[in-house]
């Protein structure tokens, strides 16, 4: 961490800077030039917020060399992780899919969407139970009605279920029968939420926020494995911009910089960051060509009369069409489609 | 509702679009020109989305014509909400000041800054027991034991007490113990919270999120009243921008915007919008001038050391320079500082 | 367009809106319900801006319900446009890959880079001489000599040139001397300068805007083809957003929009998208798979010395490599690099 | 300037870059600590960006310590920069009103609007002749016509004028005629224009451009700066945001850092930035709070029949009410209204 000082600060004040870090451990180390006066911050300083720094009288202007977040840097674990769902591996050579509609909606509905989706393909099933809608009067979810028919799903395909966990009082019944938790777009910094996570053990799949930087999705993820819950999937699901053609806007860099910054694996959602169902196919190519470790892709049987976002879901026939161009790719990047 | 139809749509998928909207006891009534097709919707389509309708083959484009708020809304209750907490009103023309740190560190800190706020001329009392912290490593607050401590102050101070609540799990103490119960910029789509929120009563404090719209944050009021809570305060905190130099950008068009769409009472946050003291007071002034009904400022006897966002606060002395000025200034926007 | 009026319209105003609207040659058309006031208006409403009848009294809300452009839209020419640059087709299966420094900088530079991109298989040279840099105290190009050091390279090479025009007045020596004329994104709105180039006869390259919409975008094709210039090339080059990690955000829905909206070629920039050359040739080999019709990329002999821009420049040998990928991979997609 | 290496740089890249820097007359200084490789450079670093040294192998991280701008900077100029116009002083004191119609439509409006805006106690006359529309197919202004007409309106009220200017080749016209020349915020990064304008003896007022960073903006004003003309004008007019109930964002804190940052007088354009003519007092009133030296404001006589921009335009009537509030206002703001 380097701290510009402003040219005319008082001894007195510059005695206080220095105590603030050496009660916390740190050195200081001058760097100061002729025009400038800059000190070094030594140690680690994670555990300081540039906005506590900045209240100090003197202070002008603060860096931080090395980024915030620990155990979801590459620094600490240079390998990539790997994460077994029942025997699927999410991250090194496989190229996973989770396929699903938006919401379950009936027995009838996740049944053959999920078979459809298997037949394809698709390695995990997803399908919401709990929708968190922007509007209180939309359809919210079957809840636990939804959960119960995803299990149906799942006994009869054989498929492992991805599911959106609303709030911490049902993480003991995810724990019990859900695959892969995921935490939407919107729980990214509910904190309560990504603690009690961070406490069990059981792969959670992480949306980016809609406005979050790599750093904030990153120090997300943090909370989590600073639990002791290592099984991260990062996802990118694009982010809002001044574009309103589409729902939002992938941003496929962001798959580039996690694998920089991270170890953990990433994925993309597709569906939900264009919201039109005829851009998938192609974004979902371009994602592998990017890197991607896999996707997740809203797949519905019946998009007209879907209860939710049928505007960005595949129908099985088009999803199948997919699948074959993708697995037909997926060696030239080096992956595979089982 | 207005619904683009493409040219070619067949008449099949125009009786399916019919049909989806009769089975929800709406009406369709056409609107088109030799150009384009286009049907209206008449009835309440509140409860339907965008993206459901788009799924809908043959639909090209919608545009909603009423707001997708009710409760909320200038045209269910024309009349100005006013909130009394405590006797204090919110809304109306008192201007409220609600004044003090951003954590609650220990007793000796918060009793000296409650009282030194109290004399200022603050109405009521602000502080963090439970600090939502980027980082797992930064300080998270005193959580209870910071209640109690405001808890003391109150009870010294005779102020009302307003801070923020972390989870749905803290509501039965919340309503008990504080006066005025602070939702959090990252919380606001944190629908499970707001639900809960919506069957206590007790006023809300619903900060606009980083990147929230005006219609997102009347839709999240919206979860609340909609569970028959009424007393819903807004705040303004800043939004994030590409600008870095400041911590957010103040908005105060959002209160203007506010006041037309709704019949809430809007207060300013200048400290956390801009996250600068230095800008604290022409902020502070500035909201009076657009129309305001009150600010919340953070106040620290000794920012230098503050525990959390330091940076942001105003001293003692210059908090109370900034009381006189508003109140000296208040008489010229027809508000009151009591 | 769709013109929602405010339920206590007075007869006054509404006859005014009805005048305003029939002077301009179009026509009305009722479309109101029992709680909503709405007027079709019928006819080409290109020329007028939503601004300006916002300003009639009585109007509370308008929705464009056609594109506000023409001759760039799909529904004008619905067949792609390919435009032929000295044999050389932007658009159709020929997947078109432009190459070379960002800024040039000696005659044995641009010689040396030129002759590696064309044994790559790039088939269009690239190189700046008029630099537009953020500080008047950066190096602003070698203007005038760096065109003249192009046109040595484009008769060593053969290659046909691209380049970026800074003013107006250089358009006669443009015309003369360069293949394709590049608009910077800063220039995207600058009028003049699309006026101008629209009554030549030579292909322009329009980088997109920094935080420019799909509609401003294509609004400012618009300006051009109007003028009777039809041969435009689009060029996505990344986003501004909240991110700071990358220079930029590559959109690649843009591409797939683009081709939705507009029947005009497409091709990404992936240096300064991202501004990091590791990211480099993963995001050429995206823009493939969603759909471009081509790339343009920096390649630079030299990137640690380079004047401009050297840390998104590729060194030879990588693009090389690069550019063997983008062969093999062509055909999937349907494409040929020659 | 300090720079983050990589931790395993060999020696010779370590070797390139001290030369890359010494070369450019600089000197380093080591400020590594056992974790991290850093250097400082010490000496004028404007003219290098960080892009360029970016590309050198072995460098990770840049931060630049100082302003990149010179002669716009506060360091460089402390005292506070007043412009005289005819005699009307643009900070100070004073508190400067700049107002008009968006466009010059005739005679007849020009004349009756100036002297309205005089009568009311505006000191400069807006207007536009040469209007930059985003549509090729929208009213683009009366063009040099619209500038004899405001030269009729200077006349008569005796007010000096203001007007945009669209490209280089006007200049020589504008500086025999218009007292202020503005640039628009689409042209913020016209780097022509602005050069061009830096070498004339004329005030400028430069708009902010719609994503414009404080840091980008005073870059642009530095290239009129360093081109000889030291009278700048900065005009905060709204930002683009996600919000589109209004056309832009106020960023008022823009007033504060500019202020902070640079000696010039900065004014606010309250029309533009929402583009609803009822927000428009509020902020007016709300930017003389904050700081700032004045305002720009629509004004037209006929609103409903403007030929651009009417709903951002305030009646003369309105206009006058809100000049008798200022003119209250501005002493408590040590401000004067003459």
């Amino acid at each position: 961490m380097i701290i510009k000082l402003k040219n005319n600060i008082s001894d007195l004040d510059f005695k206080r800077i220095e105590n603030f870090f050496i009660k916390r451990g740190l050195k200081l180390k001058d760097a100061s030039s002729n025009e400038v006066k800059l000190i070094g911050v030594i140690g680690d300083t994670k555990s300081i917020m540039e906005s506590d720094i900045m209240a100090l009288e003197g202070v002008e202007h603060i860096t931080r060399i090395q980024v915030p977040y620990k155990k979801a840097s590459k620094v600490f674990k240079p390998t990539p992780t790997i994460i077994d769902v029942s025997g699927i591996k999410i991250g090194g050579d496989n190229f996973v899919v989770m396929a699903g509609p938006c919401s379950v909606e009936s027995e009838e509905q996740i049944l053959e969407v999920a078979e459809a989706c298997k037949k394809a393909g698709a390695q995990i099933l997803r399908g919401g139970a709990f929708k968190p809608r922007t509007s209180p009067y939309a359809f919210q979810g079957l809840k636990l009605e939804g959960l119960d028919l995803l299990l149906k799903a799942k006994e009869k395909t054989g498929m492992p279920i991805i599911t959106e966990i609303p709030s911490v009082d049902l993480i003991p019944r995810f724990v019990k029968d859900v695959d892969i938790i995921q935490v939407g777009a919107r729980n990214m910094q509910n904190y309560q939420l990504l603690k009690a996570l961070g406490e069990i053990d059981k792969p959670i799949l992480l949306k980016r926020g809609l406005s979050a930087t790599y750093d904030e999705w990153l120090m997300a993820v943090e909370y989590i494995l600073a639990g002791g819950n290592e099984k991260v999937i990062l996802c990118e699901r694009g982010i809002r911009t001044f574009e309103s053609y589409t729902r939002n806007t992938l941003d496929l860099q962001a798959v580039l910089a996690a694998k920089e910054l991270s170890h953990l694996p990433v994925i993309v959602d597709p569906s939900h960051a264009s919201g039109r169902y005829e851009m998938v196919p192609q974004l979902a190519k371009a994602s592998l060509a990017v890197g991607a470790d896999g996707l997740i892709i809203e797949v519905h049987n019946n998009p007209e009369f879907a209860l939710s976002d049928g505007a960005q879901s595949l129908k099985p026939e088009k999803f199948s069409i997919l699948m074959k161009e993708l697995k037909e790719l997926a060696p030239y990047f080096k992956r595979e489609i089982k």
